[in-house]
């Protein structure tokens, strides 16, 4: 992990953000890689909200990696500030090298810098790995996550 | 149903909001009715962020209803615009009334209007009503919801 770096992510690096958003068994089902303009406008989106944190790890000049923290105010727990952790993904050439940790560490410690009371995810009930995974780097199962299509 | 009005939270509501997040049996433990200036300095926060739509129900001038949601940009699902909901709690008096139902309804039609293309919510694992509500309201239980505490 020597030369990894977690930077904010540019518009350039969307096209490698998208390969490993559709790189993963319910990615694959969802994503159109084949087609970024949705994505340049969501990244503009993004970009240019202040409470939005969309990063990427990279390694030799490579995208391995990446994570979108929300910061969001609130009045529930005496006015406490929750990050939301979504779209963590690791490159399949990276996987096992400990970067998904080094991600969520750095989302932990960010959150934490920004001043959050609470950080908080929600993880497809079909990802059991992920689930022992953020257990094991303190995350509390506590919830049950809801979704609808619009 | 006839007179309730969903809008806007004004400063002024938040005594009314946090006696309803209080009276909770998870609430009661984590929120401080009494030393209301937490929760002025986050109706703050949430008031300036566009993104956040702090709401109450009122009929015949009483706050009776809560809910918050915040509108989060993202790349995931074709560069998908979510909605999150968070904090929804119905006063005491006002429970059994279908009021749960009506705000849930005014979110999703709301995330709708303001061009989300998913809603999504965590519910404590303890609350299984609720579980229950969300489902016949039209949400899967398909995540399971992680939370850390900084």
């Amino acid at each position: 992990m020597n030369d990894l770096e977690i930077r904010r992510a540019a518009a350039v690096d969307v096209p490698d953000i998208v390969a490993m958003l559709a790189d993963d068994p319910l990615g694959a089902e969802r994503e159109s890689p084949d087609d970024l303009a949705p994505y340049l406008a969501a990244f503009a989106r993004v970009d240019g909200d202040p409470h939005q944190h969309l990063v990427v790890a990279v390694r030799g000049g490579r995208v391995i990696g990446t994570l979108h923290l929300t910061v969001i105010p609130g009045l529930s727990r005496r006015g406490a500030t929750r990050a939301l952790i979504e779209a963590v993904r690791v490159h399949a050439d990276a996987r096992g090298s400990g970067l998904g940790t080094h991600l969520i560490e750095w989302a932990v410690a960010e959150s934490r810098r920004l001043g959050c009371a609470l950080v908080q995810l929600t993880s497809d009930v079909t990802r059991t790995d992920a689930h022992r995974f953020y257990e094991r780097l303190g995350f509390t199962a506590s919830h049950v996550g809801f979704k609808m299509a619009l």
